[in-house]
């Protein structure tokens, strides 16, 4: 197999470190590949980048008629949040209105990934809970998909429960190939995570982004995610999260959400694309150097997106005193 | 160019999710290639794995018939100490001695590596110093070969200082390269760093192991560090770390040392051999992987240190709530 191209790098000085090599595939919905790099047949782990698609059964089991849930609930189920106050609090809301607590999520619980949040929660001499995960959102949505079933939400995070089941089915759906057990593992927060071919996932986001190709319902479900996620970025990442100001910059143009990894998916909506990437080593100032560069190139941004964008591009690499001593920037 | 090969990789469930290349070479004080693998001619920055080498000049300019450095200190020269109280004392122990204090350290501030260093610190409300930084051992070195040239110590990280140069003169010794503005950083702590081949880093080592090629002072000065690394493993890393227990494993026979980005450089000491490794992409839990890998291939480990090189020669994966979900693994 050939090595996948460097599609980043950092430089020290006047000499390159690191090389970060990757893949990206930007698809339209009838498959056509708009732009590629690498090997964009290779099965990727996607982890959180397509929480958005793994949202869809709230609709297709009707949990929202049920619940109605709201647009930032329906943002934070798509989201790897912060840990902010706003982050908790949504997942707490949806959680109650399901008569359900923190003690139902099983995804662990973890330091809120917002320093603020973290200093906050040490000041008072509190331990993060489950609702602190950056999978909270998530998580708060697959239960109320249980619930609506009239199903145990005991052991949803299994395989085998039939919420992950509706989960894998949706993802089917929408990449339009088969998950199976042999490209399988668990993710983070302990759901499961299957691997599949790069351009598929890409495929996902273009289909996701324009109902093209899919059963109406999936294509209004999709619709409703991702204007959920673009009205409400901060509940999908958190401060100064590139995920957060990039779609707050495209204004509802681009949904973009980071999976673990080195992982980056998304849509260009008014174009009808879908994009995934992953940086074959997981880092992911990498992935999201990597991401900036390609978005820079096919999202046709305006001068302010721009400028968003080439944060990411080009990344200071200070040292401990604070001077700048170098730089992670994209090649894509 | 061609790619390096993959010398480690996360597996997640039953597939690949993250691959890692580099290059490592292993040469004897002659020059032979003892064993390799990737580009080992391209120039790569060392960073913290050559501190033995940065710290020659302590015997060179004489500083040690002055100031009798202790072995401990010798150690804590060749560190990236994780700051706790043992490092910390040392190094203020040296700097008293050459009438200097942690104001004199440039090195920059940052929270010991140690997380109970840390906690130890915050539960008194205390900010770290410049002495809990990694490198305020080298440091401290460094002062001391000033101090005994009679030359004022400000600005002894900048390049043009003559301490910087007597260190320079010394790591173009023993590598048998010269170093040159056109592949130049600064480091993390303020001192230059110079690219090099990769070979020639194995190379040094080689020569600092056995003495041969290089100048008696040289071999006799590298004799008395790599002596007291090899005794205080503790002092050159910390508690958990992977230098510490593979030096204390090898009880003497290895000098190990990581660098940042990915590098690991040391001797194997009985066979004359030095060693030198860079993860392409800056991951040092890989590139402990591949090292662990390398010398299970080459340093005849015995039974107990094989059990040790395997802790980093396969690293489990686990999820938030402590689950095993996958593996870091040496392709090496």
């Amino acid at each position: 197999m050939d090595a996948n191209p460097v599609l980043a790098e950092t430089v020290r000085g006047n000499w390159v470190e690191n090389l970060h090599r990757g893949a990206y595939a930007v698809v339209d919905a009838e498959g056509t590949i708009i732009a590629s790099a690498g090997d964009i047949e290779r099965a990727i782990f996607p982890r959180s980048a397509i929480k958005s698609m793994q949202a869809l059964p709230i609709f297709a089991r009707h949990a929202d008629e049920q619940f109605h849930h709201t647009s930032e609930e329906l943002a934070l189920a798509c989201a790897s949040h912060h840990g902010e106050d706003v982050h908790v609090n949504t997942a707490a809301g949806l959680l109650s209105r399901l008569g359900l607590s923190v003690a139902d999520l099983e995804c662990g619980a973890h330091q809120p990934t917002n320093n603020a949040a973290r200093e906050a929660l040490r000041a008072v001499g509190a331990e993060p809970s489950a609702l602190h995960n950056n999978c909270s959102g998530k998580h708060s949505g697959m239960l109320s998909v249980a619930v609506a079933m009239g199903i145990p939400t005991a052991g949803y995070v299994g395989r085998e429960h039939e919420v992950q089941k509706q989960v894998r089915a949706a993802v089917e759906a929408v990449i339009g190939e088969p998950l199976t057990e042999g490209k399988c593992g668990t993710d983070g927060c302990s759901i499961p995570t299957f691997a599949a071919p790069l351009r598929a996932f890409a495929y996902g986001f273009a289909r996701m982004a324009t109902g093209k190709g899919i059963a109406p319902e999936l294509g209004t479900a999709a619709r409703r995610l991702f204007d959920a996620a673009t009205s409400h970025p901060h509940l999908v990442a958190g401060t100064g999260h590139a995920d957060t100001l990039i779609m707050q910059a495209f204004n509802g143009r681009l949904m973009q959400k980071v999976g673990a990894e080195g992982v980056q998916c998304g849509a260009i909506r008014d174009k009808g694309w879908g994009y995934a990437l992953k940086c074959d080593d997981g880092n992911i100032a990498a992935s999201q150097a990597m991401l900036a560069g390609l978005l820079l190139k096919i999202a046709d941004p305006d001068e302010a997106q721009r400028a968003v964008l080439q944060k990411w591009a080009t990344q200071p690499i200070n040292n401990v005193r604070g001077a700048e001593v170098g730089m992670m920037r994209t090649l894509t």
